[in-house]
C-alpha cells in the first residue's frame, strides 16, 4: 500500500477511536442524568421535610435516599471505568477535575443526610451527645445544588470535548435540557419558600423572574439543537392545563404579598404542580440520553463500515510494477494516482466540514464559558467565593435587566480596571 | 485516599500525557521545518535550472536533491513514530489526513525530478524513448509549492491541537514564521520570473504586492506570539543594508517595464538577495523549533514535579478514622476537608485559566480556518479545484484591495446565495 493511504486509514481509525470514547462518555452522561434527577427529588423532599419540621415526607425522604445511594454506586462505577483509559481520554484533565469535585461533594453527602435525619431522631429517640445541628432548609438545598452543579459541569465537559458534530449537537441539547430542568427545580424550591412566607417580596420576585428566564433560555437552546421527534416529545409533555396552572401560581406568588393573601397551603399546591412538571421533563430527558447513546452507536457502526469499505478498496490496488522505487507514485499509473489523490482530498474535506459544523455547535457552549471566565476574574480580583461571584453577576444582571452572559461579557471587557 | 483526590491525580496525569504528546509532535514539526527549508531551496534551484535551460545550478540541484532525499527519510521515519500511538493522538484524524496528503505528494516527487533532470540528460545522453516531457518552470514550482503547503498544513494541525497555552503560543509563532518564509520563497520565484521578462506587468505587480503583504501579516503574528530573545534574533537578522537592497530591487521590478529597462542579470541579483534573506530566516526558524522543543520538555518536567509534590502531600493524609463509612468526608475532619476542596478547586481554576488563554492564542489560527472554509464552499458550489478557489479569493482580494481573510468572511456570509 502506498504510504499515504496507510495514513488515510489511520485517520479514519482515529475518528473511530474518538467516537468510541464519545459512546463511553455518553453512557456515563446517561447515568449522571438519572442520578441528577434522583438528587433533585431528594433535595425537594428534604426541603419540605426540613421546612415542615419533619411532619411531611419523612418516609419519602428515606426511600429517596435509598434510591440515590443505589444510583451513586452506579455513578462511581462509571467514573472508575473512565479512569482505566485515563491518558487516552480527550479533554481528560478537565473532565477528571470536574469528577474530583463531584466525588468530594458526594463524600460530604452522608454527613448532611445524618444531620437532616437528626430532625426526627431528636424527637423520637432523644438528643444524642455532640450530634451535629439540623441544617436550615436553605443550607441543605444549597449543598444539594452544589452537587448537582458539579454533575452538570461533568456533562458540560463531555459536550465540550465531542469531536463529532452530530454527537456534539445531541450533547449540547441534553446539557441544556438538564440545566433548564435544574433551573425548574430551583424555581420549585424558591417558590415553595416564597409561598410559605405569604408570597414573594421585590427581591424574591426578581430572583424568581431570573429563574424563569434562565429556564427558557436553556430550553430554547435545547430546541435549537435537538431532533424533530424529541422536540415533539417536549411539546407533548407541556400540557396546556398544567402550563396554565403553573402561570396562575406564579402570578399568585408574585402578587400575594401585595394583596395580603396568606394561604400556606399554596406552598404544597405549588410544590405538587412543579413536581408534576419536572417529572414530565425527566421523561424527555431519558429519551434524550437514550437518543445520544443510539447516535454514538450508529456513528461507530457507520464509521467502521466505511473503514472496511476503504480497506477493501485499497486491497484491490494492483501491486506496484517491478523496478520502480518503493515510494514512487508512477508505480500506480496516473489514473489510479488521481483516484488516490481524490480519496485523500475527500477525507480532508470531510474533516474540514465536520470541524466547521462543530465550531458552530460549540458556539452554543460559549455563553456558559464566558460566565465561568467572568466568575473566575471576580474571584481573583475581588477575593470572592465562586458562589459570591455568581451572585454578584446575577444581581447586576437583575438590576440592569440584562442577561447574565451579557454582564459577564462586560466584566471581561473591563478586566483591566478590576 | 478519598476518591475525589484519586481523580485530581488522574487530571494531572492527563495533562502530562497531553504535554508528552505535544513534545513528540514538536519533534516532528522540527524535522518538518528542516525538510521544508530544503525543499524551498530545491524549488528555487530547480526553477533557475529550468529557466536557464540547464545552464545554471546543475550541480547545486543534484546536491540539493540528495539533501532533500536524506531529510525525506527522516520525515517519513517521524511520521511512522506518530502512527504507533495512532488512537491516542489528539486531533489524530486531521493530522493523519494531512500527512496522507504529504506522503502522496512525496511519492510523486521522484517522477518530477526525473523529468527535470531530463533537461540535461536529453542534451548529454540523447533522447530516451517515451521519456516524460521536461516540465515548464512554473509547473515544477507549483508542484513543490503544493508539497510545502501540505507540510505547513501538518504544522498547522499540530498548532491547532495544542492544549497548553505556552506550547500553543510557540507553535503559532513557528507556524506563522514558516508560512511567512514560504511567502518570501514564493516572492523570490515570482520576482525572478518577472525580472527575466523585463519587470512586472500590472497583474504581476498586484500579485507581488499580495505576497509582500501576506509575508508581513505572518511575521506580525509571529512577533505577537514569540518570546523576547527570538524577537531580538528576528530583528538582528534583518540587516539594514539587505533590507534596503530588497526594497530597491522590488521598486525596480515594479517600474522596470514602464521605464523600458531590460536587464536580465537583475534576475540573478534578485535571486541572490532573496536567498540571503531566506537563509537568514532559516537561522531564526531553527531557534524557534529548538525553543518549542525546550518549552515542551520543561513543561513536562514541571508538571511531573507538581504531580510528585501532590502525591507526596496526599500520602501524608491521615488514614480515615475507623468506623466511618469509606466514602464519608467526615473521616478526615472539617479542616482537612477544606484544604482538600481547596486543591480540587485550584486544579479546576488552573485548567479554566489555561483554557481561556488557549482560546485567545487559537484565535490567531482562525484567519486561516476562515480562508479554508471559504475555499471549501467555493469548491463545492462552483465546482472549482482547491487552487482555482484560492486564486478566486486572492483575485477578489486584490481587486477590492482587501485582505484574503476579509473576502473569505464575505464569501461565508453570502453562503446562501452561492
Amino acid at each position: 500500500m502506498p504510504s499515504g493511504l496507510h495514513f488515510l486509514v489511520a485517520s479514519r481509525q482515529c475518528e473511530i477511536g474518538e467516537l468510541e470514547q464519545l459512546a463511553h462518555t455518553s453512557a456515563v452522561v446517561d447515568v449522571i442524568s438519572q442520578f441528577t434527577h434522583a438528587l433533585q427529588r431528594e433535595r425537594g423532599i428534604s426541603n419540605v421535610f426540613l421546612a415542615s419540621r419533619g411532619r411531611q415526607f419523612a418516609a419519602q425522604r428515606e426511600a429517596q435516599v435509598q434510591q440515590c445511594a443505589a444510583l451513586e454506586l452506579q455513578v462511581r462505577a462509571c467514573f472508575d471505568t473512565l479512569d482505566t483509559e485515563a491518558t487516552r481520554l480527550r479533554n481528560g484533565a478537565r473532565l477528571f477535575s470536574r469528577i474530583a469535585f463531584v466525588l468530594h461533594a458526594l463524600d460530604a453527602l452522608p454527613a448532611l443526610r445524618e444531620r437532616i435525619a437528626g430532625l426526627t431522631a431528636d424527637a423520637s429517640q432523644g438528643a444524642v451527645a455532640a450530634r451535629a445541628p439540623v441544617p436550615a432548609p436553605q443550607e441543605a438545598v444549597a449543598a444539594y445544588s452544589r452537587l448537582v452543579a458539579g454533575l452538570l459541569a461533568v456533562v458540560f465537559e463531555a459536550a465540550d470535548s465531542a469531536t463529532d458534530p452530530t454527537v456534539s449537537r445531541a450533547l449540547v441539547a441534553l446539557f441544556n435540557f438538564m440545566q433548564g430542568k435544574e433551573f425548574a427545580g430551583q424555581e420549585r424550591a424558591h417558590g415553595a419558600a416564597a409561598f410559605a412566607l405569604g408570597g414573594a417580596d421585590a427581591a424574591q420576585q426578581q430572583q424568581w423572574q431570573h429563574l424563569i428566564d434562565s429556564q427558557e433560555r436553556c430550553f430554547q437552546v435545547f430546541m435549537d439543537f435537538t431532533q424533530a421527534p424529541l422536540l415533539a416529545a417536549w411539546q407533548a409533555c407541556q400540557l396546556p392545563a398544567q402550563r396554565t396552572e403553573l402561570e396562575r401560581l406564579r402570578r399568585i406568588g408574585y402578587t400575594a404579598r401585595a394583596q395580603g393573601l396568606r394561604d400556606p397551603s399554596l406552598s404544597s399546591t405549588w410544590y405538587a404542580c412543579c413536581t408534576l412538571r419536572i417529572d414530565a421533563m425527566r421523561g424527555v430527558e431519558e429519551r434524550l440520553a437514550a437518543d445520544l447513546r443510539a447516535i454514538c452507536e450508529q456513528k461507530v457502526t457507520e464509521e467502521r463500515a466505511a473503514l472496511r469499505d476503504q480497506q477493501l478498496l485499497l486491497a484491490q490496488l494492483p501491486a506496484p510494477s517491478a523496478g520502480t522505487p518503493p515510494h514512487s507514485a508512477t508505480a500506480y499509473g496516473p489514473q489510479l494516482e488521481r483516484s488516490i489523490l481524490g480519496l485523500v482530498q475527500e477525507q480532508a474535506q470531510r474533516l474540514q466540514a465536520m470541524g466547521d459544523e462543530l465550531d458552530t455547535v460549540r458556539a452554543a457552549l460559549t455563553e456558559r464559558k464566558v460566565v465561568e471566565r467572568a466568575k473566575g476574574l471576580l474571584m481573583a480580583t475581588r477575593k470572592l467565593s465562586e458562589e459570591e461571584a455568581f451572585k454578584m453577576l446575577r444581581k447586576t444582571a437583575m438590576n440592569q435587566n440584562r442577561k447574565i452572559a451579557e454582564v459577564a461579557e462586560s466584566v471581561l471587557a473591563m478586566a483591566e480596571f478590576l
